[in-house]
């Protein structure tokens, strides 16, 4: 098998542009305005023909030339070699979208909650025509993680990813870590900041995030989910006093996004967990995201980035553009990512981690022997136990537990059996504990 | 421009590897043994036709088939579609690595000697076939860097990229960090550990990193440097005081490859400096490698992982292999990359930084005012300062000062001005501070 050489004229390639939002509206002006460095830079000459929008009179953040925009998306489609979608939502997206890939022509995305739900069907048409559906954008913001899943691990095994995925809640957590807020005052400091929409449900009930870790685990095991597959948590029960009890402890308290192997299948699981603070995700604060991946032969990687916001999408959203438009000139056409392992998502009952546990009991002897033996019965031993006074009420303690690694299935059972104690007033909270031993 | 359906069945691709060493007889080993897997994963069969080795009858990690080792180097890049080169050193490998780039043969390697000598030499030979040069083992190990590097960050610009990109360096200075050591006895760890080489030099005097910060930078900036590009200083001269003064003021000591903007050029160094701890790469721990880039839309991004290691490294080998193998089976030709930027490589002079200045000096009144008026006089100012007694000398007081931004130019002739005064009996140490202010 050999190669033949490069083509040596500038080929041009049409660009059809569905959204000029935030982020739309940053890609056709470095389209408008960059194109001859992008053209020196990659090989190809990128031609922005036409962008749809809800209405063409509307105020943008970037001046747009009347003459490209339109409300008639199909027709932008139509006239393209390659469609860049950043409208967001299911429908029309996902019937263009569609209609896109089955003419061959490849589409950006930085949708995760079309992907999430239909990224198979996506795909599928994609592998049909030979077009490419490409979507860095739609994980993890500008953080190149789903090209070196794709292609950098291609000769690689991953075992487990535990991705900081969503900045709103990042944001709020790390307020609430740095300067002891409550979970309504940090979340108000970022709307204020703009960090948080005015509905913030999307982000702190953790859907955002479980999109995204459908659509990245999708690849990382060569399977396909959806986010109905991923055990969802939010952050809206975290307290103060949760995040106060972890920092005491060496931990930090961050909604992690978990992809892993458990026996024959993969668990996904959205939930606000406690992390070593000097563990890599630690260290990711404010808005920030990241990724950690372990990998069989690579070992452990992390990739560390801004999650959002319109310039770093709007640079994820070029590189795939432009990588698509080189494969493109370059004769290549798509690679069809078959899910052939097919690994069935598992409940949460199979996975092995671990509980922080905080419990009110009465304050007085025995009772600890009580509490350990609710463990011996449940097969799951004690790591570390931390008494104090509990400052609401006298006669009280609180017991800060941490488990060693059992079943989910046995430790939820443990904890059910602690609530029925009658010398346990109270469980407080529990808080999975992952990233450590 | 539209694009055909992909072909249906798997194709079958030569590879032909030289060098069976740790790294090479684990790449073996995958294609040996996960041969069916590697093919459904990737669409590709990668079938390993032959091991070029300098003695077939040494003794390996792996035991590889006898029929495919040969000494004949050159036989084994006829038999192949693509070679694999893992033996290291300029020559003879230069001259193979060219034969087979000039014949179509695409290359990978982990060559990073010869990527920092002769890479543009090699990119052209790459570009005259289309045949394919991948190098992602060469630069932070298995960290995936070049792929984002080349493809992710393709529509946004770098501005400056710091790295971790040697572990054994790293792993030296982090026990001298957590456990006070002094140096020779951190390295004398590292060898104990196989952390570092017996000949440690390549590690401990920079030059392993400082060809690699020639490799990243080419593609960073999209221009074309060696490793006479890159300013070079090791850490042997790095003291247990100065990690300790480091650490007291929140610092930590990293020997780091920059490469940044500077003017209308790019300024390349690999050099001990000193970095505030709670930055994302101060919490990079061990033989661990990290690369923090800075892009002009994507922002901040980290990508941390292992840099070094059989294993590691195999991963990121056969990531580039599928890929190459994944591009030629689809019919697309190498990318080439242009050094179209050809930004020239500025010298030390020019660089913005800060320096922290440990002086020893007469403990009288008045020192102070001198040794400010140095500064001033020299247009620098002066950020923190800090008072103790020398515990070597009682009349004598240590001053530690770390100055605000300034070119390197007028910090370093502050130095050599502070060093002529009476008052001043010695400058104990002079380090860069970065990724601060």
């Amino acid at each position: 098998m050999n190669t033949s050489a490069p083509a040596r004229e500038t080929p041009v390639l049409k660009v059809g542009l569905l959204g000029a939002g935030t982020v739309g509206s940053q890609v056709a002006r470095v389209l408008l305005t960059q194109s001859d460095e992008l053209a020196q830079r990659t090989g190809v000459r990128l031609a922005l023909t036409g962008i749809a929008v809800r209405d063409v009179t509307a105020r943008r953040d970037v001046e747009l030339p009347p003459e490209l925009l339109t409300t008639d998306a199909d027709a932008v489609i139509d006239r393209a070699d390659v469609v860049v979608e950043l409208t967001g939502g299911i429908e029309p997206t996902r019937t263009r979208v569609l209609r896109a890939l089955k003419a061959g022509k490849s589409v950006i995305t930085g949708n995760k909650a079309l992907l999430a739900e239909s990224g198979r069907e996506l795909q599928d048409a994609a592998a049909g025509s030979g077009a490419q559906l490409s979507y860095e954008a739609a994980v993890a913001g500008a953080i190149p993680i789903v090209r070196p899943m794709r292609d950098s691990l291609a000769g690689d095994s991953v075992n487990r990813f535990l991705g900081i995925m969503n900045g709103t809640t990042n944001f709020i957590l790390d307020q609430m870590d740095s300067t002891g807020a409550a979970f309504d005052d940090a979340l108000a400091e970022a709307q204020e900041l703009g960090y948080a929409e005015a509905d913030p449900t999307a982000d702190v009930e953790g859907h955002d995030a479980a999109a995204k870790t459908a659509v990245l685990a999708s690849l990382a095991f060569h399977s396909s989910y959806t986010i109905a597959d991923v055990h969802c948590e939010g952050i809206t029960g975290v307290t103060a006093d949760d995040v106060a009890a972890a920092r005491e402890a060496g931990y930090v308290i961050k909604l992690l996004s978990v992809g892993e192997r458990c026996g024959d299948g993969v668990n996904l699981r959205v939930n606000p967990v406690m992390i070593p603070r000097d563990h890599v995700l630690g260290g990711v604060r404010g808005a920030y995201n990241a990724v950690f991946v372990e990998a069989e032969n690579a070992g452990s990687l992390m990739f560390y980035g801004q999650g959002a916001g319109g310039d770093p999408t709007a640079s994820a959203v070029l590189g795939d553009l432009v990588s698509a438009a080189r494969a493109i000139a370059l004769g290549a056409t798509g690679i069809p990512l078959e899910p052939y392992a097919a690994l069935p998502a598992v409940s949460m009952d199979d996975v092995t981690t671990r509980l922080a546990v905080t419990l009110a009991a009465n304050d007085r002897l025995g009772v600890l022997a009580r509490l350990a033996k609710v463990f011996a019965d449940n097969g799951v031993s004690i790591s570390t136990m931390q008494q104090s006074e509990d400052p609401r009420e006298s006669d009280t303690s609180l017991l800060r537990l941490v488990t060693h690694s059992g079943r989910h299935e046995s430790l939820m059972a443990t904890v059910e059996a602690l609530r029925e104690l009658p010398v346990v007033q109270d469980v407080v909270s529990v808080t999975p504990v992952e990233a450590g031993e």
